[in-house]
């Protein structure tokens, strides 16, 4: 490892699995990210929610909530928006699951094959490439690096139907079980199933403390 | 320990230290339980909740939030009415903090020592002491127990101010720092400050381990 104390960005996609961020695989990055050492940052994008649903009913509540407000509940506050994010100041990014990375921070929910990233999500992890500085992405994030890189070995779990639109752009994936993790050793990229399987919230912990410690140890 | 697999119930109040639960300390509380084999169920009361602030500015919004459907999020959809809670069917109850145990679950981050309980939280905690079943409060949450039970024996970090409220109600206090827990062998009460001190996430794990831990030693 380069150096004991790292730099980690989170980028996060709003507060509840099924509209935004999934709470558990984001605070748990949070968490292996501070037992092992490290410090983070957590972002999000300035723009409004694809959709607001009722967590009781599954439906959609006619609602607009914003997705950096929102994320900011995880964050404790202390979040900037994600225009700000400078490759130069960290070492790594990490993007957590849920809803939010397929429907706020891309449209892969809507459009599937014919997504599109929102522009900050994109400027944050090609400038990361370019850094050739490694990024993490957990449960449904990797789309995003799929569809901006193409040809990455990533992990969806065991779903074959988001497998199957990612071979067609290039991907290589890999299935795995509950904690397993993905190594792009290329592009420096490190993937984990979490809820993308019917996983505990242990299974996701170990997941994301795996996914830290991939990332470490390429720096 | 009487057996290995114990069913938690979990009392949350939103889903944000703002105006809700504390995120951290719900989810690190949920991780503390799995990761120690045993099981869980979230309830929150059905009610609005007091407020909803905007996590950026730190402002009240114009809106109303259910604190249900709010905890929902951090119960990924998985959550009861507090209504529908029977002590029976739990060996341990366990209400994390964040403003939402102060504002939803109990005024008392509004009405000081002048406080009262939300009806479905009192039935609640008077139902676990009658079955002589542990309790564990997180951060501000004790100021609950404090307040129905009297002479209860529990810790608030270090805040000198909530400390005088409740020993003026009958209870002893106990400065605790970092993860530190506090034991109360009549009631069966089990507190830890978390996010009352100036506490890092890995403390906050550290202090649900501990005090997932010291309710299943009591069981």
């Amino acid at each position: 490892m380069r150096k004991q104390i790292l730099n980690f960005g989170i980028v996060l996609s709003g507060c509840g699995n099924k509209d935004g961020a999934e709470i558990h695989e984001s605070v748990l990055t949070l968490l292996a990210i501070d037992r092992a050492g490290s410090k983070y940052q957590c972002f999000a994008p300035d723009i409004d929610q694809y959709q607001v649903i009722d967590f009781l009913t599954g439906e959609k509540m006619d609602e607009t909530r914003n997705v950096l407000r929102e994320s900011a509940r995880i964050a404790r506050g202390d979040i900037k928006p994600l225009s700000e994010y400078d490759a130069t100041q960290f070492d790594a990014l990490i993007l957590p699951g849920g809803f939010g990375a397929a429907l706020n921070l891309s449209t892969f929910g809507v459009d599937g094959e014919n997504m599109s990233v929102n522009a900050d999500v994109e400027r944050a992890v090609r400038a990361m490439v370019e850094h050739n500085k490694p990024i993490g992405a957990l449960c449904i994030a990797p789309v995003i690096l799929g569809k901006l890189l193409g040809d990455v070995k990533i992990t969806f779990g065991q779903d074959e139907k988001v497998n199957a639109v990612f071979q067609k752009m290039g991907a290589s994936t890999e299935n795995t079980s509950h904690g397993g993790i993905v190594v792009d050793q290329k592009y420096k990229l490190v993937t984990t199933p979490c809820y993308m399987l019917p996983a505990s919230i242990s299974d996701v912990a170990t997941g994301a403390e795996n996914l830290v410690k991939a990332i470490m140890e390429m720096l």
